[in-house]
Formats: structure tokens, C-alpha cells, sequence
């Protein structure tokens, strides 16, 4: 049977915002009813709290010290292996619909005369993928121009549509209109509870949706992996109506922090708390404005889902689809004084994970919760995993979740996790003293401790035990120092492992020693030390024929 | 002024295999010529102490946990910049002559479409030269073939000389003939005091040394850089007359080892010093037979040194030619019950590394010796140095020694050098355990101590100021637990470095932020919070044109 995969990503998505996830306010139907069919992992972690770096991490099934897009805008090496690349060696092709945030390695693909406009350049150039829709959805406009100067598939669409102007993006599906008839721009916080001056079925979630639904109808001579990678509730934190007025205050559940995280805090964490985008997401007039948005912009994904898994469903798809839904990474939404993302407490580097097997191997965990350490990079193994393909885990970091799946427990699991973010492009850098490679953070945490190690500075320690909200920060606590020594000895090797050897597979370097039947002889003093037939052509009269 | 480089190596050639070494039977009057007119230094690693690894890393100034190429055998991938790349981009050719043991990354370059038969395809499968000859000098033939299955120029040369056969590589140049006519092959180290069968302009070094010339004495409309790679004095130990007979037992130098050593050893050197190449080389006939043609063969490249010399005298190279001389890696030769490289002691991964840049900023320190810690990836960034290119140190992990050679220390240099060594390949993992991506080995080590780390092993360490001979492994000595946690401490910095960011630099990370500039308005609540200029697209009636 032609077995599919359809990988949702949402941006931003924190982990806690689904219903099945336990909110108390947020009703998901429909991830609910996903979750339902599947296991929902509660412990999965992003490579990196920023979606460029996280997403290469999922695409290449690495981490980001090892591919080395360790920041958005930091374009993803020429040579680096994605899912496309390994699906396709067994028989499957990969689409893109919707967002990489993925930057093209042009310096490369000049260095190795690689042509955008051929098969393999393009694919070099969207992260593998064949392209059936690529829009970051991050239109923004200044002084120096786009932020991104691609192609603009939705400002097509809006146009087409007879939305007026240059950036309907912006104009309309990211902005209302005030009492006089001038934008309300949705990059303002304070705009956050008004509608998005466009019609619901034209704003970019359904959009997205009506794009996979157009994909998946289609003739597929193979079985395909569909990357359907949503947008939203990324900000701009602004919603169409009637999701715009779903949520109001009443709904925001109380911001985590505490007065004492303010205290001595680690010069990294103060900085980024210092920051306008903490200083705002600190007050609770902000948090009253954008979190009603941002769980609008939730319910409006939902809502989409629910049609898109009755798509399936009609299409006979549920039987053959893996269907995985996930996202790059949370959002502090003020908790910890920290607005966006960038560091490690849980709201920001945990995301949501429902993982749907067809499969009727699948059917003792369906509904069920897994509590297993997951990482991001799983997914990359989990696919090449379900398609029947060996992983290549010369290559791929991560481990396949089929075991979990199927209700098996993997031996030797791993036993914490890492997660990593570069700030060296940010004036936290400069005012820290960090030199360009020094300017970064490392997550090492398992199930009860989370150390985040920062070059040149001591570490943060949480005991998420004690303290389930992270709240109290032991990395300066001499008690904690044997806790800490450990979380170091496992950073310590994490960072060596052989993450480049990856032109040679473990089984063919384990095959690949006795030079000796290519006649390289070794420390050999006479011919009796080594099978005869290896030194054959050493033997006889110089100058022989054969 | 054209400024050209001739980059000089051998392979498995000792540091102290040098009267300016220190030898107190070799004399070596060329390489000292050259050691007076530049900078000796006398403390320089190879990243690893295996041919091919160690030349990768000399190729791309990377460690080999940065390259991937962890053995001979493994191919550097496809994407990997190499000094090819770096020298050509600021007007310098990079040409080949003699060995790289370099392997081709078959699949990258399939993957990427890269055929070698383009320019582009070519360099890639040669580490980024421009091949003038390309041989390696391994062409052994056993049950399953040639070793090497590439084009054989060295063998092409012979024949077309006259010599007879299909390998005349082994039936002459590596063979002598014994009393009845039939070969006695080199690969034989009982062979080693036998004559070469081969008219000694014939040997390979001479070769080589006339391809340099053709090479040097041709049309050159760019600056070049002359990989010049010589073959010897690598195994098979065999040399053809009179350099066969110029040292005897008498010039051997006693070995450098204790039964202490064997009391007790680390499982991992146990099993290296077990194997047929340390049982052997732990024979003092052997060494007898052996040594005398490992330093003929040292003098005859020493000879050819001087031809050379000469010849770029007469030619007026020397005033527009920085010349070096080092090698891959050394050779224990009987010290410490160990033949061949593969382990850290200073015979087997330190190397000779002689400068001279022939500009008058460096008069001062000709003919001095440097102790500084040195590793052979800072040649690449020497040589970047040199031509006055700026090192792209976001690549580039090696530093230049220009500095050095210009009388200064470079502030904040390294206080640790590293070398790497793979054996997962050999029977030796297999004996231990060890699975493929754990059977590794890494040395740091600064001007006293050394520590050989073993995955899933104890530590070796010795104190090099205390032990200079390297006798004494403390790694489970308890007293030395602090040093033991400091390079341990060193080991992690280094293995969490970031090393794959290689598509932006270090100035572009800092000139990366400011996305506002591009529209990107982070956490901004209202319009007053960022510069108006900032905003301007957001503002006024939705659908503005411009």
C-alpha cells in the first residue's frame, strides 16, 4: 500500500494551547481529535528556539551544531541532507506548502555551478523539497526594503482576489482599520483585538489548507510526504473576524513569573527580559490584548484542521497517511517577563507533538499520551522509519518514534535532551561582550533538571521537579554544583559526538578495515605473517604481467 | 609582486628525523638550509595522526570533527571548502602534485549533479586542486584489487621508461631482487636493507621532484600555490641504492620504551601495542633492518630538497616563494612497543613544520625555532594570510603563523592543541566493544600536559615537563584528577565550538540584526516605540500602491 505522510507545522504554537494539552480556556476540537487517533508526545523539544534553525533541524534530522543554520537568515549549507533527499532514495517524493523560513546557500550554489533553475538546484534551494507553495508569510516592509525578497505566492492570491495595493498581506490580512478608515497595523500590539480587515476564508490559514487540499486531490504516481507548514499563530498577533472577539481577558491564564526571577537574575536571561519585547510582554495590558488573538488565530487552525482531516477522511486518506502536527517553537507570551521565544523555559523551546500511524500496528496507543524525551530531529527518522527505509544514522541524529508508536519502549533511549540558540546577531551580543561565536546558548535537560549552559557566562539550572514552573534558577547555588558537573559532562558529549562523518555508513566503516585484500600490508616483517593469497602479486619475478 | 607558495610535504616523516632536529646520525643539510632561512617550529600537530584525515585537515583548516573525513578511506564531502576555494577567490591557483589521499565523495557529488569531468566537478574530487600529477604512491594489490582504483601516473612512468610489468610501482621502485632473480618485496620489512630494483632517478622522489620543476618552470598567469606531496619516506620501508647503505644498525637510535608501558596499559594502546604492526616494530632486528631505509629514504628526499632549492634559486622563485615543509604525521618506529601513527605519543602526531616567507618583514626571525602550539590547520590560514586575503575564520578553524614569522606573538594564542584518530575501521573496535561512532580517540594537549581521551574508556595523560619520553600514563593515577577535569573542561569547550556556520561571517552575524529596517517589528505595542521610518509602509489607507 502507497503509504503518504502529512507533517503540519504550525509557528509558534506553544505547547500548552490545545485542549488535549490541558488549557482551560482554548477548546482544539480538532487537534483533540487527532490526538485521539495517535499518541501526543508531552516532552518534545525544538533543536532551537527560533524558526529558521528549528525547522533545518527537522528538515535535516540534525542538529543545529551541526548544520550550522544556527540562526534565521543563516542559510542552510550546500551539501547538508534533508528529508528530501532521503525520501526520495526510497521511492517518495517531498512537497513544500507554506513556510521553511529556510535562506538559500547562494555563495554555494555558485562555488558548485548549481542552477536554481534545474531539479536539483531548486530542491538545493528550498531545503529539498519540491515546491508546490512557498510563502514564509513574513512580508514585512522598511527602509531597507522586503525582508524577504522571494516570490509572494498569498499577495498573489490576495490580488487575484482584488485585494488593492502593493502588500495586501499587510494591508489586509494583517491589519484592521480604525474609525477613520486608516490601517490599524497588526505589528502593534495595541491593534491586536480588532478584526483583520479581510475576509476569514481569505486569510492565510485557509488559504494554506485550500492549498493541500489542491496537492493531495491530485494524481500522485508515488507516495508522497506533504510538509503543510503553516503560517500562523505566528505574529503579526491579529485575526479576522469572528475569531478576533472568541477570547477576552478572562481567557488569559495568569502570566508565570515570578518578583524573585528579577533578582540577580543571569546576565542573558536579564538582557533579553530587559528588552522591549520582554518590557512589553511583561505589562498585562499587552498579554490582555494579543493572548486573546494569538488563542484566535489557535481556534482558527483548528477549525481548519477539522476541515482539512474531513478532507482526508472523504478522500480515503486516514488509511494510508501518517498525519503528524507540530511546531517550530513556543512563545513566552510574558511568562518569565520574556515575550517571543529565544530561550529555554518550557513555554518557549517544548512543543506540541500528535503523532497519527494508519497502521493497524498503531492501534493499542491510539489516544494515548507518551512521556519519552523527544526531540525534533525525531521526526526526520520517524519518517524514513515509516516509510520502510533504513535511517541513515550516519546522518540523521535523531531516532525513530515508530517504536512508541506501536507501543514498544526503545532500549537505550536518550536520556536528556539539547536544544541551542545564537544571539550574535543581536545588540544583546554587543552589550554582553560576545564575541560572534561566543554569542550562544545550549539547553542540556532531561526529565528533571534543564541546565542552559551560555558560553562565558555560568549556567541557568532549573530542578523541574521542585519547580515545575521554572522559576527558581539554580545555577550559581553551590548545592547544585554535582547537578551541574553532569549536566556539563553530558554537554560535553553531546558536543563531540561524530555528527560529520556522514559519507560513510557505521556498517561500512565496521566493514571497512583489511586493507590487506588490497594488498596494504601492514608492519609485516615476513610473508608467513599474513594469508598467502594477499601477497600473490608480490611474489615471482619482477616484472610480471598479470 | 607575485607571491607564489610551495607547500611541501612528506608523509610519516618524524619531527626529530632532522640534524636540525636534533638526529644525531641524520643529516638532513637541506632541510636545515631551509630551516636557517625561515622559522622552525618546533611544536606542530596533525589533527590526526592518519594520512588521509590529517591532510584534510590541512586542506581545509578544520579539525576533523569539523570535515567529517575521520579516516583514510572516508571522503570529504561534497560542500566542504578547501584552500583551493579560498586561494582562487583572492587570485591564486591551487595546483596538485603527488598524494592527497583524498577519496571522492561519489554520492554528493551524484546527488548534486557534479560530474568530474567539469572544472567544478574536477576540483571537487580533488580536494579543491587543479591536478597537475595526482598519485598517491599506495598501489598495492591484493585478492580484491587495487587499494587505489584511480589513474596510476607514477606506474604510467615506469613503463613508459621501460620497466616491465603491470605494477612496476611495486616490482621495482618498492622491491629488491634476491639471489635468484625474484622479487623481494618492500612490503617485506626483512626486505628493507635491500637495494630498490630501480635506477634511483627513477624512484618516485626524484619523479616528483621533476614534476615540481616542469610545474614551477611553466607559464603561470596567476600566483600559484604548488602542493608538492611526496610519498616518502612512507612504507613500504625500501630504498634503491646508495641510499639503501648509507646507515646501519649502528645509526639507530634506541627506542623510546619501557616495560613500564606494558604493566597495566590503557585497553586501547594494549591493543594497538598487541597487533601485528607493534609486535613487530617492538623487535629490535626489525627496527635495525627497517630504520636504516626509513632514514635513507629521508635522505634522499633530503637530496632532492637541495635540488629543488637550487633550481628555485636559479630560477628567482626564492624571492617570490614562501616555501614549507612538514608532514602528515610521524612514525613510532619501535617507541613505546608501537610502528605505524595511529596513537598521540609525540613521534607519531607531531611534525616537522618549517617557513620561509621570503619577504624582508621576516629577516628577523630567520634560521629561529618557535615552541609556540601549533596545529597543521593554520597553514591554510597562513596561507590565506600570506597572499593577503582576509581568513574566513567563520571556516577556517586554523590561525595564521604569519605573526610568528614577522617576529610577534599573537595575542590570545591557543593554549591547547587537539588531534582526533578514528579506528573504528579496524579489529581493534571490534576487540573493545565499540560501536562505529564511538571508537574514536581524541587528544588535547598543551606545553605540559597531554590527555588522550578513549570513548568509554579512562583517560591517558602524561606530563610532558615531568615524563618528556612520555612513559608514564597517569590517567587513573587519583592525584592528577584536577588536571584529568581541566582538559576534560578544555575537551568540551573545544567539542561545543561552533564550527558549521560556515555560510555567513563572523562580521555578517554582527551586522545581522535590525530587522526592523526591514519591517520585522518585534514585540512593538505602539508606533511610537521604533523609529517612524520604520513604519512607514504600515501606515495610511489599506492598499497603498507604492
Amino acid at each position: 500500500m502507497q503509504k503518504n505522510i502529512l507533517f503540519i507545522m504550525y509557528d509558534q504554537l506553544r505547547f500548552d494551547y490545545l485542549s488535549c494539552a490541558g488549557h482551560p480556556h482554548l477548546k482544539t476540537p480538532n487537534m483533540d481529535r487527532l490526538a485521539a487517533k495517535g499518541v501526543r508526545f508531552s516532552r518534545a523539544y525544538v533543536q532551537s528556539p527560533v524558526c529558521g534553525s528549528s525547522r533545518m533541524s527537522f528538515y535535516t534530522g540534525r542538529y543545529v551544531h551541526s548544520h550550522g543554520a544556527t540562526r534565521n537568515g543563516v542559510p542552510l549549507k550546500v551539501g547538508e541532507m534533508t528529508l528530501g533527499d532521503h525520501l526520495r532514495a526510497v521511492g517518495m517524493d517531498a512537497v513544500l506548502i507554506g513556510k521553511t523560513h529556510m535562506r538559500v546557500d547562494a555563495d554555494g550554489m555558485e562555488r558548485l555551478g548549481l542552477a536554481r533553475d534545474t531539479i536539483i538546484g531548486a530542491r538545493v534551494a528550498e531545503c529539498g523539497f519540491d515546491v508546490f507553495t512557498r510563502d514564509d508569510g513574513l512580508w514585512g516592509r522598511g527602509p531597507a526594503g522586503y525582508y524577504d525578497d522571494g516570490p509572494q505566492p498569498y499577495n498573489d492570491y490576495l490580488k487575484a482576489k482584488g485585494y488593492p495595493g502593493a502588500n495586501p498581506w499587510h494591508d489586509f490580512a494583517n491589519a484592521a482599520v480604525d474609525d477613520e478608515g486608516e490601517m490599524a497595523s497588526g505589528w502593534f500590539m495595541e491593534n491586536a483585538d480588532k478584526p483583520a480587515n479581510i475576509a476569514e476564508e481569505d486569510s492565510e490559514t485557509p488559504w494554506l489548507t485550500r492549498e493541500a487540499e489542491a496537492f493531495i486531490a491530485g494524481d500522485h504516481a508515488r507516495p508522497w510526504l506533504c510538509h503543510l507548514s503553516y503560517i500562523k499563530p505566528h505574529w503579526p498577533y491579529i485575526v479576522p473576524e469572528p475569531y478576533h472577539a472568541m477570547y477576552g481577558p478572562e481567557h488569559v491564564v495568569p502570566a508565570v513569573r515570578a518578583q524573585s526571577e528579577r533578582q540577580d537574575p543571569h546576565p542573558v536571561y536579564k538582557a533579553f527580559m530587559d528588552g522591549l519585547v520582554g518590557r512589553n510582554f511583561s505589562r498585562d495590558d499587552v498579554r490582555e490584548k494579543v493572548i486573546p488573538a494569538y488563542m484566535g488565530l489557535i481556534k482558527q487552525c483548528d477549525d481548519q484542521l477539522g476541515r482539512l482531516l474531513d478532507f482526508l477522511e472523504r478522500e480515503g486518506r486516514m488509511a494510508d497517511t501518517m498525519i503528524v502536527v507540530t511546531s517550530d517553537h513556543g512563545d513566552y507570551l510574558g511568562d518569565h517577563w520574556m515575550g517571543e521565544k529565544d530561550l529555554f523555559h518550557e513555554p518557549s523551546v517544548k512543543v506540541p507533538l500528535i503523532v497519527y500511524d494508519p497502521s493497524p500496528d498503531a492501534d493499542a496507543t491510539r489516544g494515548t499520551v507518551c512521556d519519552a524525551l523527544v526531540e525534533s530531529l525525531d521526526l526526520a527518522a520517524t519518517f524514513i522509519d515509516f516509510t520502510g527505509g533504513a535511517i541513515p544514522a550516519h546522518i540523521v541524529e535523531g531516532r525513530s518514534l515508530m517504536p512508541f508508536l506501536h507501543g514498544a519502549t526503545p532500549v537505550d533511549w536518550r536520556d536528556f535532551v539539547v536544544s541551542e540558540y545564537d544571539y550574535s546577531a543581536t545588540p544583546i551580543a554587543t552589550a554582553l561582550g560576545r564575541k560572534p561565536r561566543e554569542a550562544r546558548l545550549i539547553m542540556v535537560a532531561d526529565t528533571r533538571w534543564k541546565m542552559m549552559h551560555a558560553e562565558g557566562f555560568r549556567p541557568m539550572l532549573f530542578d523541574m521537579e521542585a519547580d515545575p514552573q521554572e522559576l527558581r534558577d539554580l545555577g550559581d547555588d553551590p548545592d547544585y554544583e554535582a547537578i551541574v558537573r553532569m549536566m556539563y559532562e553530558r554537554l560535553s558529549r553531546w558536543a563531540r559526538r561524530m555528527a560529520q562523518r556522514t559519507t560513510r555508513t557505521d556498517a561500512q566503516m565496521e566493514g571497512g578495515g583489511g586493507s590487506g585484500a588490497k594488498g596494504i600490508l601492514l608492519g609485516v616483517f615476513e610473508p608467513g605473517e599474513v594469508p598467502a593469497e594477499e601477497t600473490a602479486y608480490y611474489r615471482g619475478k619482477p616484472g610480471r604481467q598479470d
